[in-house]
This record gives structure tokens, C-alpha cells and sequence, in this order.
């Protein structure tokens, strides 16, 4: 056996000085996400937190894990990596704050057939900006090489968030009631949901490629602006509300879209919503064309213009409006909740 | 455009019934793992966590991300799924240990082309299982079903932990002095690093199959069960000793061996290892000949068959010893720290 010529680790097609270069890429943009509640440095076996420094001792934790899904193929095709970052971590600070959470830390996991050293280091800098631009430390995060499982170029990225919320401001759907309004924050385009159909329709029914600009979307936006638009994140315009309890829940609308995600905190109410409050954009009214798809399919994949729904008190609706209007967010009265069986009802 | 026939979301490649059944079928396994922690059923947005319900109200948390590497590969090849969520769980728990934690919380992240209720379901159980021995809550997770990122049949599988430590145990190599005793742990097989190396040697060079049983592996055993041995927990064990203080620092011999592994805590000293001092599993041996790698590089690759270091105070080393060997373990006495630069070397 002594003959034969060694196998070294690079050539199993794992390079583990890629791994390191990548991370020492990130690692300025990593620190810039450090908040008072990290303890120690980039590169230890765990990430170190403490919440006593956040003021959120005695709180509950909320957790969530999360993933891009294949608008990393979109990014892929367009060869841009920074956005989908922020766009992950941007879905899961929504995803929390639907239970009243504040965002506390963020880990990424990325998984790639072979370690392109600044896709990765693109990848993590967009975590790390994203989890910087909202608050919230960037803790830590692992980098796999697995060649034969994803294809040479593949990677998928998955997130990771700890938030806290105060027990008595925690959401969980108990406080909804009949009466109460429904008020709809614009999406950003798909966020990111909906991107194995929208890419079957665009690239394969419609031929598009990524840098075309489609009549469509107005001939001045490509494909891949209109795809990659970063996920909009609701923290900021929604937190006051919050911490003055004027917020009895709320829903982020994401796989599964309207139909499926505001059942989830309704119980036995029905969320009755008319479908012309406001404007479907462009992008989904282009992609239902092209699928060909029944309106009633559409708005369980697509968010249809509506990335987040708050329920509140009809006494407090028009100053809601008026504060969310204030901090740039296009707003718009969907309905209300009645009683019922627990879900959503068109209002014709 | 109203004569094409509509695109349906299964049409795209995402089937959201696979997804519910999996998750149908891991439910019962999912819930035995709550612990007093867990607020709230399966399913809801983020997954609540009650800190104080633990007693870990005040303790610094300790979070950390991680796959199961291409030993997806080997599950795969022999149809055996529910070892990897266990194998994930258990090395989550080894790498947040080795700072002093407790587990409290896991999540999973399942990606795939094309969604498998069974085997999805399969690695959440492994998952939840894993969890539920070691008093574990598995919160929340992920499954998510990306055609042309992933090809038909594969997979990837990550999580992510988190657990609290009292501030006053906390283990950040500030403890370690010249004159402790390095302590090995028996690792259980290669636990979850070194598959790529090690598939390319078993499968390509030596045209092995995993039903196969190697001559070099005493003929009993197949491929199979040597490579997929379940990642070894060492947090039964190891706690007491934690919580008695007895632990200076510890290293978890993951990706990079013994040699890069160690110095994560050594700081300004050496670890002066006899490689003589324990025995060098079959499995190893097998693989080293087979891939006539250089010793080196195998002691950088693969765990060698120590699974956990401890520096400990050579006054407590033939306790912590005997206490160990009657909690089951295979111990070793590798060596010592010595004052240095932050390396391992070799006592020859």
C-alpha cells in the first residue's frame, strides 16, 4: 500500500484553508453586528451571550430557523450574494417578532459543494450587515464543504434567531377578537417565498433571463432586481407598537401566503379580507399571468403585495395607520375579524 | 395566455402535503422531548423558551451551528436516516459542553430537492430522539424543499443549540496552566468529520460497499455500521466534574483532529501528547493504509479515536480518571500542558 500516492483532504474536495479565508473575510463585518450582550470574540467553539447586558433577563425566548429557499438559485443565476444574507436574516427577525420578540443573536449555517471563498465571505457579510443594520449580533455560524451532495457553484443558507419578548407583551394569538381590524404592510416583492414557482414561470414558461427587463415590470427593472428585492424587514416601524400593547397579533406572511399563515393565530375567528384594498404590484399580477394560475393557488404562494398583517383594536386603527404611514410603510385596511372557524374569507 | 394550462406550486417541484405529513409523523417524537422550558405545541411561529423554568434564569447562553457533514452521504447510500439526527444532536451538545453548558434547546433545519415524508420525518425523529435522551427540548426547525439545489434523494440536515452556563463555570481557557494533565476520552468511530476523505477511500479506493464487511474491520462489522457509529455524547459523564469545578478546560475533537482542535484552548501553552497512550481504533488504521495518507494529516483530519480532551489538575487526574472508567468511558492519560506557543506536539 506504501506505493500508492497519499489522498490528502483538499483532494476529498475539502479545503479547509478556503473555509478560513472566507471567514476571515467576514470577520470585520461579523464584529460590526456585536452588540453589548456578546461575550468574547469571532472564532470560539460556541457563541457567548448575555442577556442581562440586553435587558431581557427573566424574558421568554423565541426561536426560529429559517432558510432562503431557491431564491438562492436567482442570486446564483445573477451572481449576486450579498442580499440573500440579509434577506434571511430579515425573514427571521419578522418571523419572532410576529410573538412581540426583540431579536437578540443570529447564526448562519452555509452548506457548498466546493468553498468559493468570497461567494461565502458574500454570504456571511449580508448576514452580518443585515443582523448590524437591526440590532442584533451576528454570534456565530458554521461553513460546510460537502462535495457530492450539493453540485459544484450550489450552496444553501440557513439561519438561525434567539429574540426575548417580556411574558406580558408575548403574542400568541389569545388576545384576538371579533371587531378587530386588519392592517397590511406592503411587501418588498416575493420576499422569499414562491421562488421555485416564480422560476419555473420566468425562466422556463416566459424564457426570461436575469438581466432582461420585462415590459411587465415597467421595461426599466430587470429580473433580477425584481426577484432579489430584499426581504422587508418590520422591525423598526413595529417595536413602539408593541411595547405600548397596541398590537393583539399579528402574522407574517410568508410560505403559504395570506390563506395560510393568518389562520395560524386566529383560533376561532375569521379573518375577512377585501382583496381590492390594495394593489396587487406588478410582479404578481406578471407571474399569475404567466403560471396561468387560479387567483385561489396565488395567494396561498405568493404574499401578493402583503408581507405582514397586524390586528388591532378599531378604536386605535387610524392612529396605527397614521404612526406606520409616519415611519414609511404603505399601509393598507385589508378587513376585519369576525367570529368564525378560524380562517380567511374573501369580502366580495 | 388563458388557454395555458396553469402551473401548479407541485408542478414547480414543492409539494406542502410531503411537508405536513413529515412533520405529522415526527410529532409524538418532537413533543417527548419537551422539557419544562418549552411554552407553547409544536407548530407555532417561534419556538418559546422559559429560561427561569430551567434554572437558568442569569446564565450566559451558549449557542452553536452545525451539520452532520457528508456522513449524509453514507446514510444515504445504506437508507438509514434516523442515526444523523441523533449524531447531530450529540455533537451540538459536545461542542457547546466543552464551554461549561447545559443544553436547553435544539433546532433542526432539513433541505431537500425533493421532499420524502419518511425520510424527512426520519431525521427529525433521530433528531427529537437524540434530544429527548439527553433532556433537551428539540423548539422548532425547518424543513424546507428546494428542487434544482438540491438533487432528487439528497439532503442536508443542521442545527442549531443553545444552552446556559453559570457565569462562575464557564470554560474560556483562561484556567489552563503548565502542569495539567491532558485526559482522552474514546471517540465512537470517526463521530461526524473526515467523511469526505474517508468515502473516497472505503468506496472508490478499496471499491468497498456499505453492506461490505472488511477483513480489516474483524469481518463482523459491516460499512455500514462502522461509519455511521453514532457521534459519542459526553454530557452525562462530564457534567458532575463541570459542576464540581474539576475541569480546567476541554476540547471536542471535531474537524481538524487533535491538531487544531486543542489549541482553541490552549492559549500560551502546549499540549504534549503520547500518541502511544492509547490504541488507535481499526477503523482508523484502515483508513490511513487505505488512503496512504501521512500520519500528520490523518491526526488533522480524523479524531484518531479520542473524542473529548480535558485538561485537569494532575492532583484530580487519578479521580476524575476512576470516576469516568465507572461512568462507562474509555479514558486515556494523553499527557500534559506545558508552557509553549500554543501547539500540540508529539512525545516521541
Amino acid at each position: 500500500m506504501g506505493k500508492q500516492t497519499p489522498i490528502q483532504y483538499k483532494d476529498a474536495g475539502v479545503n479547509i484553508d478556503a473555509q478560513n479565508e472566507a471567514l476571515a473575510r467576514a470577520k470585520s463585518a461579523i464584529r460590526a453586528s456585536f452588540t453589548p450582550g456578546v461575550v468574547g470574540d469571532v472564532g470560539s467553539f460556541g457563541g457567548l451571550f448575555d442577556l442581562a447586558a440586553m435587558g431581557s433577563q427573566g424574558h421568554l425566548l423565541v426561536a426560529s430557523a429559517d432558510g432562503v429557499g431557491t431564491k438562492l438559485e436567482v442570486a446564483k443565476m445573477a451572481g449576486i450574494h450579498h442580499t440573500v444574507g440579509r434577506d434571511l436574516v430579515q425573514h427571521c427577525i419578522n418571523d419572532i417578532l410576529v410573538q412581540g420578540a426583540r431579536p437578540l443573536f443570529f447564526m448562519d449555517y452555509v452548506g457548498t459543494g466546493r468553498l468559493n471563498p468570497e461567494v461565502v465571505s458574500d454570504l456571511i457579510r449580508g448576514c452580518a450587515e443585515g443582523c448590524a443594520d437591526h440590532g442584533l449580533a451576528l454570534l456565530g455560524g458554521e461553513t460546510a464543504e460537502m462535495p457530492g451532495l450539493y453540485a459544484d457553484g450550489d450552496f444553501d443558507l440557513v439561519g438561525f434567531i434567539v429574540g426575548s419578548v417580556p411574558r406580558e407583551q408575548l403574542l400568541d394569538g389569545s388576545r384576538v377578537r371579533p371587531g378587530q381590524r386588519l392592517l397590511g404592510l406592503a411587501s418588498d416583492g416575493l420576499h422569499t417565498n414562491g421562488y421555485s414557482l416564480a422560476r419555473k414561470v420566468v425562466f422556463e414558461r416566459l424564457g426570461f433571463g436575469v438581466h432582461d427587463k420585462p415590459a411587465a415590470l415597467g421595461g426599466e427593472t430587470t429580473v433580477a432586481e425584481a426577484l432579489l428585492a430584499p426581504h422587508r424587514c418590520y422591525l423598526e416601524p413595529l417595536m413602539p407598537l408593541l411595547q405600548k400593547g397596541q398590537i393583539a397579533a399579528m402574522a407574517h406572511i410568508t410560505g403559504g401566503g395570506l390563506l395560510d399563515n393568518l389562520p395560524r393565530v386566529l383560533g376561532e375567528h375569521d379573518a375577512w379580507i377585501d382583496r381590492s384594498s390594495w394593489p396587487v404590484p406588478p410582479l404578481f399580477q406578471w407571474l399569475c399571468e404567466g403560471a396561468a394560475i387560479e387567483v385561489s393557488e396565488a395567494y396561498r404562494v405568493f404574499n401578493m403585495g402583503i408581507g405582514m398583517v397586524l390586528l388591532v383594536d378599531p378604536a386605535q386603527e387610524a392612529s396605527i395607520e397614521a404612526e406606520l404611514l409616519a415611519a414609511g410603510e404603505r399601509v393598507y385596511r385589508l378587513g376585519e375579524v369576525r367570529s368564525g372557524t378560524g380562517v380567511v374569507r374573501w369580502l366580495e
